[in-house]
């Protein structure tokens, strides 16, 4: 099938920690990506194969800042440019693994997987909730068996919560109201919804220590900031003047089209002197990351039979179509740039592949 | 590849026992299928798919008689049809789950999946040996990676037995007669088979209680009643004016192209007050269950390289070629049906879809 | 994809000793092959598929020289003529399994699989490390997940061997010359590589005896006999006028386009009356092939994605690529003789299909 993911956008790689001093190897948007860092500390990451044999590049190791290939000894700068041949005194013209640019943001690193010339002209969306002053946070990486689209239109139509959530639900929202509103950009989408007053769930109550026989108002809502990254956050009113704000941002990217990395992370803005707190914060959302998880492969796995029909749409699907006309939107343009270059230089047919890498 | 089961057809779906008070998902002739009982008993089947977002609805739960989806909470009625959605007052017009004709005559559960309004002009065949008075019966069911027509073959050509179970072939019957004689009606095909006098295997004289010392006329016969179906049945004849018959119901339900439900069912008439003999005699037949399945998976599994020649045919194979004849009339005839429809409604495409499901 | 190994070549099957009273299926370039003894012990080979339904014959048995089908009974012949069919009188005329040419010389089974009459034209290489006088040979077989040029490859360039193996590479030889020469037949290809001199190893050392504190000259060659078969061999000159020669026969028969058996043996002519040093050599040989594999499986599992590049070449492929034009100068040798047969004898589809087997 045909990917259903760009390519010209910031994904995350891997985060931060995941690129010691070793080398990581992963799959990313169906290309084998190897990243690690110089001994400034900067990040590199490179085409996972070197332009011998295609041996993974991955499974060598780094001498200095030289990545050294683990069949015949190749040497790669950090440029992905070929500068040593053990076996001989001179490199071939024009021997290298290809180099895609990298953005070192903790918690995560972004790749750049698209035209390259590109790159500098987007930049990976800003994650406050993640590294800003007034939050905590925490997250964990999962691969997941099911395409990327299903993740971001998961998270875009909350009403799944109570069935798939039933123990984190508060109590009196097992039926939760479609979106108050869709805001719509050219590049990303906003939903809000309100929700009716009600009492706290049991996490709630534990994490805010707000008092349980009352109800609470609170307020969502989610943003698809790129194909990449869906940041969502609600709000508790506690009525003592205190934020009560949690924020769970998605990072989203494709290892192929029917397998996601998912980088799933969680921050509040409150007890952020308490670290068992954060902790009980962190476990509710691995339980519900792990049941969300459930629900997509499951999705997944049954996708596509013959007959199938097509899904039908709810008006809390008022965002996921939004979001669908944007990706699709996307895909044209790179299809309608590639093609588009192809017209005016009708080169070799492996000339116009390498103007659109992949 | 095509595949080679009519739809039109009854197969069984599950045994009754499987369908209790909770929700079975079973893929059949490659569609997901959810099978449950409603509170008065009867047993509903819909396709396992919400027509939201495609979760398996055999994911979610009954409230009632109403079965909810497990992601966004969509109640669908036993008719399929969508009749709430939580995050809105209205359903959408037309949102359902297809629904499927089914009987519930135990021991089996069966299912129509072709046109729907062709299932009332047929009926499930009837199985006297697993529901009437005077047999014992029990079986059990397996899914075995084979082509059902794998499992009708085999069925149909007794000839096997010596080399495939030979521990439970009489002794002087290492080497089978083919077929006296070849039956065939519109849609079934009947074969018999008179064995020469032979003493009585192991297993045989513990169930009957006969003396070992003698020989004895067997008669056997097979009839293929549908795709769903083959009952083969063989009686020994005690020469003390008991019956001692015994039958074997194969209930082929494909799975997919390449694996297939089998539901094994064995009956006998005799001895009907000896709990004893009746567990004997299932242990036999499940080890010669066992048996077929391993010969069949091996013959799907190295079926199809590159210059492997079709079959030959034996004299034995006189009930193969006639069941193959029917359901090569089967197929033909669905696909002309719905090629006629085609003609008759030049819809769009994707409303003749619908005109046959699947 | 279309495979790219020729099939007019005698390539292993199986070791002599695998070979016993049994029958041993192996799937053999995508063909399922039964190989078994005559009470002569002379060795057959037929298609692995009985006639009739195609269970495999090598979960039959033997009746003295003919080979029993396990499923009906059919009965083969050292000719893969059915010869006999329990339930009824007469064979069919034709019923046949195709029988492949087996030549016997131990340590390997050879087989030829492409067109039956042009097996007299062509004989399994001479392999004298494996059998001659004056050396000692062991060896093992392993299946393994990549092409078998893959394995040719990996074998015609050795300067992997200080990142592959950097246990086993002599102190001073980290970086190992390209060849020095490659010479080239119609059918084989040969290449030499003198080394520098350097110190042993420690397996080198504890093998040969030879004092540590001294360098030693190296000599290194290789010859690809056909697409079954290449064989290595190095020299260390240990001044002693000994000869201290070893030699790797790498036989490679694919078992599918992404599978290939590799019967991996190894030789020497020293210190033959010294089991312990032909045990510790074996060892030595084994890691060294297991190290081989995995490099080999790595390349394999990452090939061939969307935007890869088509390989570099270096100096040191003067090998690879002779190599590599043997072969497709036999690949389409194969086809277009399957063309002008063809074009000579325009009959049915399937005779031509029979014209070249496979």
């Amino acid at each position: 099938m045909n990917p259903n993911y760009p390519l010209d956008c910031w994904y995350v790689a891997a985060t931060s920690d995941e690129v010691g001093s070793g080398l990581l190897g992963r799959k990313l948007l169906d290309r084998p990506v190897v990243l690690y860092r110089l001994e400034s500390g900067e990040v590199v990451a490179l085409e996972d194969r070197c332009a011998h044999r295609g041996y993974p590049l991955s499974k060598g190791r780094l001498d200095g800042d030289l990545l050294v290939c683990g069949y015949h000894g190749l040497r790669y700068d950090t440029a992905g440019a070929c500068v040593g041949v053990p076996s001989q005194p001179h490199v071939p013209y024009g021997v290298c693994a290809r180099a895609y640019p990298v953005r070192d943001e903790p918690p995560f690193i972004w790749i750049w997987l698209g035209q390259p010339g590109r790159s500098s002209l987007h930049s990976p969306p800003q994650l406050p909730w993640l590294s800003g002053e007034g939050w905590s946070s925490s997250g964990e990486m999962v691969c997941l068996a099911a395409n990327y689209m299903l993740v971001h239109e998961h998270y875009l139509d909350l009403t799944h919560i109570p069935e798939v959530h039933p123990e984190e639900t508060p109590p009196g929202l097992e039926e939760l109201p479609a979106l108050d509103h869709v805001s719509v950009s050219e590049t990303s989408v906003t939903y809000t919804r309100t929700l009716p007053p009600a009492e706290l769930a049991d996490w709630e109550a534990e994490a805010t220590g707000l008092p349980r026989d009352r109800e609470y108002k609170r307020r969502h809502h989610g943003t698809f900031l790129s194909p990449a990254i869906l940041a969502e956050g609600w709000q508790i009113d506690g009525g003592d003047g205190q934020p009560y704000e949690q924020a769970r941002i998605h990072a989203v990217t494709p290892e192929s089209p029917t397998r996601t990395h998912l980088f799933s992370w969680f921050a509040h803005n409150f007890a952020l002197d308490r670290a068992l707190i954060g902790r009980h914060l962190h476990a509710v959302m691995a339980k519900v990351m792990r049941e969300d998880v459930a629900v997509l492969e499951a999705i997944e796995a049954t996708a596509g039979y013959e007959g199938s029909a097509a899904g039908i749409h709810l008006t809390a699907d008022a965002g996921v179509l939004q979001v669908r006309r944007i990706v699709a939107r996307m895909l044209a343009t790179e299809t309608g740039r590639t093609s588009a270059e192809a017209d005016r230089a009708p080169r070799s047919a492996s000339a116009r592949k390498t103007a659109r890498p992949g």
